[in-house]
């Protein structure tokens, strides 16, 4: 241990954010879903969407504003719709409850959507493809959050980072997953390049006159770009529609008028599309036909497949456990 | 009329490719079927899927690769999913063939999806969306095509152009109708740029030994890149997989060895995910909803609703007619 990071094997993570979250009011099953996802995100070196977010977590049950003893409700409105009542908690619960529902909805019907409302979501979305791609299925997923990125042609904060997520299972092997904001980069990677006083590479953000800069504190201030240009910011419009209006949840602009801003996550929507490749009526075994696709691919020099290097890091942080500050630490043991 | 361009009013447009494509063999409701494709591009200024591409349908039916006469068979394999099998003819009758029962499986569903395959495609993707965007129903298509773009860290051809479209639908309104490649631009759009001898903006593409290069032509002999670097080829890729692997029809590699390069576009799947706003349990009237996302967008100054310049190409081809260059005309009168 250096007096800067404080080493942590990874079986000491999960208890570490199960306790705080219990000693801030979550019950043993909010508790336990949340420090499931702190941990996945820390097992993945994803330290963005692990620990780094705890503090935001407590405050959000200190606030009042995050129900730590949420019992999310799943109702299936029509043949291929369930739609999950958050009860005002963390999504990592709702998330949980809404698996196996969707699965059965998605192997009955060929293709099923989940609607996740009334819920706080603060993580990476891969955790709910892969618990899905782990049953056969591939599936797609997006969330909203609080405005940081400028829309095509603009210069203020609208869209929230908007990550879309998709995954494709295969069997016997990890999943083919990437998650990936709107945004340029993730609010929490600028969060934590600000915290570690780096620069940013050009073209990640404005600062709050609408000029281009490199300095993290100026673009959290500022604002975020889309990446692609006006390209990703038509697919970051889509995932506000999705998780907006169809659904019947906030959009980020929306979310910015009733957040308390305590630090948390606001309330917000999340859409799962889950689909059975087994009943599309392929004449081939459609996971057999994917990895032909994956080396086909993997055949040209420089590539790889997106999210291999969560699963390198997998091995990685089995062997060497994590670091994390030892403010953060602290923080959360004061807790 | 120049010596160099034809003008044609917008009501000419649709004989001159139907009388073409029937007398190269497509039959009345297949020759319909294209025309309109080509004709609802030319209407929206959309020159690179409209008349532009009436040389290469006409060489695909010469050469026997695509089924002129075809009757596309719509077949319900699951309550969610449809598969269409287009018998080897031109995707638009396919598409008009499934629309309405793919609509209905919709609203049975909340989500449906259509399963398109054994069909060559060489339009937008707008048109179909649209067209279930006018049923109220929001709406996602991918298609791939044959390699011209780097995957990831690769310098060599491997994904098509991938478009992928979505649809959000205003009643009363034009609907909001996006429809982008994963390539930084379209292949249409370089080879039109190689017609006009323009240069490309720099990022667009790299020439054949896997350098950059501006030149139109170097770039089609090349490669083109995705559009926002890896975050764009991981959409590629999740179109590959959802009309190849998914719906068991050919990825863009495996088009490249099939196809008989005859101009005309190769076979390949399409998968169209349609979903019903009305399904999903909101309080509010999702329409409205969306038309408070859209109002809050367009008040930040620089903005515009994605598709929108489609919608007033319209009215500048209704008052003013096209043009198209003398010897595209002249190759389509020959035929």
């Amino acid at each position: 241990m250096s007096n800067v990071t404080v080493h942590l094997d990874l079986d000491e993570v999960h208890p570490l954010a199960y306790h705080a979250l219990k000693a801030n009011g979550c019950n043993d099953e909010n508790a336990s879903a949340v420090a499931d996802t702190i941990a996945s995100a820390e097992r993945d070196l994803c330290h963005a969407h692990g620990l780094f977010r705890l503090p935001g977590y407590i405050a959000s049950l200190q606030s009042g504003k995050v129900n730590g003893c949420a019992r999310p409700r799943v109702e299936r409105l029509s043949p291929g719709v369930i739609r999950v009542d958050g009860d005002s908690g963390y999504a990592p619960l709702a998330l949980k409850t809404v698996r196996d529902p969707l699965a059965r909805c998605a192997s009955e019907n060929g293709i099923a959507a989940a609607a996740i409302v009334k819920a706080h979501h603060f993580a990476a979305l891969w955790i709910e493809i892969e618990s899905l791609t782990e049953l056969g299925l591939c599936a797609m997923a997006f969330t909203a959050y609080t405005p940081s990125v400028a829309p095509a042609g603009g210069t203020r904060p609208f869209y929230g980072t908007n990550p879309m997520a998709f995954g494709w299972p295969r069997p016997g092997r990890p999943p083919m997953v990437w998650d990936q904001a709107t945004a340029t980069q993730a609010r929490g990677e600028v969060m934590i390049a600000a915290r570690e006083g780096r620069e940013l590479p050009p073209g990640v953000g404005i600062n709050r006159e609408g000029n281009p800069t490199t300095d993290p504190k100026a673009v959290l201030e500022g604002c975020l770009l889309p990446f692609g240009g006006y390209k990703g910011a038509s697919i970051a419009l889509m995932i506000e529609l999705l998780v907006g209006p169809l659904i019947g949840e906030q959009c980020s602009f929306e979310a910015a008028t009733t957040d308390n801003r305590d630090g948390g996550p606001p309330r917000g929507g999340e859409l799962i599309i889950a689909i059975d490749p087994k009943r599309f009526g392929s004449d081939q075994d459609p996971y057999e036909h994917a990895d032909r696709l994956f080396t086909a691919l993997l055949g040209q020099e420089g590539t790889r497949l997106p999210g291999d290097r969560r699963v390198k890091n997998r091995q990685i942080s089995a062997r060497e456990g994590i670091a994390i500050p030892q403010s953060l630490y602290d923080r959360i043991q004061g807790h």
